[in-house]
């Protein structure tokens, strides 16, 4: 396993003045994941829970569903000693389709249309396979403005680095399944779904995927692929992000501060405020 | 053209208490870049200067250099209407090498070695035309602590969605070159060095990047492929970002707050604050 932070020495300016110091730095290493040692994609990752991540990729993209689907994983033998873990080969089981070779594009394109918002909406409803919109799950708005914080304090290397997305997985009653932090916050989120596939979990009925920054439309994508209700997000979403959450009948909720946030579709699984 | 900004109706709850209002959200549409008719790649971005990030990525990516060696842009028109403005279609000038079409792969890893850190370094250095090692200009700490209001001074889409990342390119003298806003980080900084490839300005001898957010590998791989010796961010580096910066010859700085910074590799660049 890869190292999660690094020392190096650096220069700080106070008012310009210099002093030289060691400074912890989140670590970023390349990860490429491969299906039946077929590359399929490179992501640029923080260390640690990398099957995680490669499964979560995996369940995010369509290709598996259930932790049955993956029959092993195993960090492949490079030349070079110091890549040894920055391949995780993931073996399907028997009958499992493997990956669309044009997996990355195929999402947000297809041959007879060009390419554009709708048609990336239009690939994703034909590769959800848990209908969101069913999960009647509803959530105090008190509970909702103190997931940020919770997340927060789950943030253990970001208070030594300051450099690190993270994703939490919460239940509506607010008691936090699964925190991870990483250089990517697609990572984060992949590999917080990856462990919810291991576990069982999938699809996550009830609960809340908190996330450090924006909601983008990727990562809208790859919650309802986890079959998640409701999505959070500290800052704000896109254009995309909110219809495709609309489109699927998804809670999406952005600027969480406080106790205020907005509420951009699925208000009705927002409720009143409640004491806590 | 596409919209930047789009309106929505949403629920904002303030201390609980909820109203239905009108909110601007910043669009995020896919842009499928291809090359003599070919798709290259996908990418998440804020509609407006499509040309200039096709050609930024282009730049970034090791296959142009310079303004002539695009013969021709232009946006292809698909069967649905609204997909006209998203794919942009470049025409290399004769004897320019279009790209691997394993390009995005071709950064991080080689067949013979396997993937690591230290890989994509070697890679970066192959593929880097300018030696920004050689560039002896010198910035006061007092300019550089300026650059983040500079940039978020120049945010007009951000003012109204609080949804984009920036990249500003600066001379210097802390004149704006040219500021960029993107839901894609990756995509500013892009649309940056693709306007200064057209304006024939690579490279960027002298110029600092700013950006609005942290320094990635991925960040700092594109500032040195336009030959920017000085990549400047608000938060954090990345290991990866600063071993490439040192073993480049690059200056990067870090959490520019107020009049303090870290200066992570090419102190010598960085000068005593001066009065401004």
């Amino acid at each position: 396993m890869g190292r999660i932070t690094d020392r190096r020495t650096i220069t700080r300016l106070r008012a310009g003045a210099p002093s030289d110091r060691p400074d912890t730095l989140v670590v970023e290493e390349p990860l490429e994941i491969r299906v039946g040692g077929r590359p399929l994609t490179v992501t640029m990752r923080t260390p640690g829970h990398d099957f995680d991540l490669a499964a979560g990729f995996l369940a995010t993209e369509g290709v598996v569903a259930a932790a049955s689907e993956i029959a092993a994983q195993r960090y492949c033998t490079g030349t070079r000693p110091d890549a040894h873990y920055n391949i995780v080969d993931v073996t399907l089981s028997d009958g499992v389709a493997p990956p669309d070779p044009s997996l990355e594009r195929a999402f947000y394109t297809t041959s007879s249309c060009g390419i554009c918002g709708k048609a990336s909406l239009d690939a994703v409803r034909t590769a959800t396979r848990w209908p969101v919109s069913d999960d009647t799950t509803t959530i105090p708005s008190s509970l909702l403005a103190t997931l940020p914080d919770l997340l927060r304090a789950e943030q253990r290397v970001f208070d030594r680095t300051g450099g690190l997305h993270a994703a939490g997985l919460f239940t509506a009653d607010g008691d936090a399944l699964c925190v991870r932090e990483d250089v990517g916050r697609h990572n984060a989120v992949d590999k917080v779904i990856g462990w919810a596939l291991k576990a069982g979990r999938l699809p996550l009925t009830g609960c809340v995927l908190q996330v450090s920054g924006r909601a983008s439309f990727e990562l809208t994508q790859k919650a309802l692929m986890a079959g998640i209700p409701t999505l959070s997000a500290v800052s704000a979403p896109s254009s995309l992000a909110v219809d495709l959450a609309d489109e699927a009948g998804m809670t999406l909720v952005g600027f969480v501060r406080g106790n205020s946030m907005n509420v951009y579709t699925g208000k009705h699984r927002v409720t009143e405020a409640v004491p806590i």
